[in-house]
This record gives C-alpha cells, sequence and structure tokens, in this order.
C-alpha cells in the first residue's frame, strides 16, 4: 500500500486540474496493476474526474452548481462563516468525497478526455489535503 | 481483506453519524496502512462525509434535499410505497453508496471536521446493512 | 488484482442494467472476500446502483435528472457537440464515474433490490468502457 498526502491550494474558487499529480504519485508507487484512491480530507472542497479538453464545459459545471446551490437562501440557517461556507457543503455532498480509478501498464486508466479535479468551493482557498492510496 | 457488516437503524429520517461504529471496525482489522470502504446494501438510504461540527450545517443539509427532491411532485409514478419512497431512490442516487476513506496509523485519516453518516431518507427507519471492508 | 474491460453500448439513453456482466467478472476472478471496483472511462455517461425490480422507479429517476438538468438552457456555452452533450456531464457529476462494492463468498454483495446500471446520458449513445477491478 502506497499512500501520499497531496496538498494543493486552488488559485480561486472553482475547478481545477490535478490530474498530473496524481499522475506522479502513481508512477511513485511502482504499482503495475492496481487502483488509486483518491481521498480529499475537507467539507467544503471536493474531487470529480471530467472532460479535459474544452474549458467551456467547466465553466458550464460551475455556473449549474451555483445556480443549483445559491448563496443567501433564506432557508440556510448556518452562515457563522459566510454566505459561501454552506452551499460549499452541499456542493460537496453533490459531489465527491473519494474517487477510485484503475491503474494499467502503471499509470492511471483515464478515458482519452478525462481529467481529475479539486472543485474548490469556498471564495478564500486554503490548502487542501488530498491522500492518494496506490495498491 | 477484513469484512464486517454493521447494522444501523436511524431513530428518524435523516443524518446520523456513524463514525465511532467504522472506527471500532477498522481497530478490529489491525490494518496499518491501507483503506476503509463502506457499501450499504440499500436504495432509499445512502452515505456520506460531512461537517461533524455545527448541528445546523446538518439541518441545512437536509432543508436542501428535501427542497430538491419534494414528494408528491406530479411526475412521480412510483408511488406504491407511500409518498416518501421515490424521492429516498433519487435522493440516494444523488449521495454515496460506497465510501472509501484511508487509513493511516491503524486509524481512519479523516479530516479534522470529517464525520461519516448514514442518511435515511425513509419516515419509518427499517435497520440498514452497512458492509465495512478494511484492506 | 483481477481487471477486466467491459464494453457496453446502450440501447438507448437512460439506465441499463449491467449486474449480470459484472457478476460474471467476479465469478472469473476468483475473488472469495474482497471488493470489485468498476470505472467508467466517460464523461457523458455514468454508474449508479438502484433498484432492479419495478422499472417504474428507474423512469421517475431518469425524469428527475432530465428536470434538474434541462436541455438548451440559456446559460450553456458547451454546444459544440448538441444540446445533449452539456447536460450528460453535469449528470455524470451528479452520479458515479467509481463505484465499490464488496465480494462476499465470491460474489458480489449487493442488497436484495440492488443492481448496477450504466447511465447512458447521450442520444445517440456509442459503446462505453467500464474497467472491473477486484482485488
Amino acid at each position: 500500500m502506497f499512500s501520499r498526502a497531496l496538498s494543493v491550494r486552488a488559485p480561486r474558487r472553482g475547478l481545477h486540474e490535478i490530474t498530473e499529480a496524481v499522475a506522479e504519485a502513481v508512477g511513485k508507487s511502482r504499482v503495475e496493476t492496481g487502483v488509486c484512491n483518491l481521498f480529499i480530507r475537507h467539507t467544503s472542497a471536493s474531487l470529480i474526474i471530467q472532460e479535459n479538453y474544452d474549458p467551456s464545459a467547466r465553466r458550464d459545471l460551475e455556473a449549474f452548481l451555483d445556480r443549483l446551490v445559491p448563496e443567501g437562501a433564506p432557508w440556510i440557517t448556518h452562515t457563522l462563516e459566510g454566505p459561501d461556507d454552506m452551499p460549499s457543503h452541499i456542493k460537496s455532498v453533490l459531489t465527491q468525497v473519494s474517487l477510485t480509478i484503475p491503474v494499467q501498464g502503471g499509470k492511471l486508466a483515464l478515458g482519452t478526455w478525462q481529467g481529475i479535479y479539486l472543485w474548490e468551493h469556498r471564495d478564500s482557498p486554503t490548502p487542501r489535503e488530498i491522500v492518494v492510496s496506490v495498491f
């Protein structure tokens, strides 16, 4: 079991590709055939796999989730940490806290157009810890 | 491969923390560095990881999902098992049936504010079986 | 680590059960106690586990997601590949790219009413590759 912690600070709220950093950890693991599990140790940022070709797909994804989970809704009571906090928790629940990706030939077996993304939901990003386990 | 079944009956519809029961199974597994997979064997209850500090965050999460997936919508045709049944299936699809969490130093490597929750979506909860696999 | 690629072409947009094909791969793996990970190598189709008894539950699930993520919304900018493309990406993010299911007694430890589904989100389905890893 190979385990490594990645610390990633997104430059701003939104989707930030981390495929390269994960691929590097997989290479270091020396696992040829197996799986790679990613786990984010936070509740206001999350992980997804999505198209890594056209940036407009990412912008539309962000727009969709901002519309689905608006800030300042009248039924929100958890407001102490700012208007972007409770929507961040909801957004992280609707996406992923953990992802498991096959490893084949020593590499992530992602599809041609798939990239791995950290989805930062807060307006003032802090460093996020992602545990990479390869086995 | 350590495997154990947890049977959990939530006292009512909503989020119910199961972190302690999962941590106990991980302790019994004697795995030092690995992962813990949780799988719920039902389609009207689900699993999430979320903030375990302020109860208002959980109440707002429940309020959000009840608004997103209302009971009694005119397009719902699967109604034989009551008005809370079809919304339960939809809610379970939008959250998680399985979670994989790293194990480090013999313990769940959760973030400081992360807890593991059973999300019971039915009004009259029955016991739910969750398979814990540690390896 | 047993690894096998399934190629599945859904007959039409919507939910298509793949439980039998996955169970067959698990049987071939000869794993008695372990887990089975599924990973779909696409960003416009996804995986879920859901009720496999009453077809009306699946129809309502499809109806819900089509209402939640409508085609032709004015804020969608990623439109080059047709009106069903961007909604497909959003739908795949709200459901699952990977699932991990326990294996017990050489079989998938699904609940009584659980089935595994490929959710094809495009109108003109192409073959989809799903990697099955058993360990």
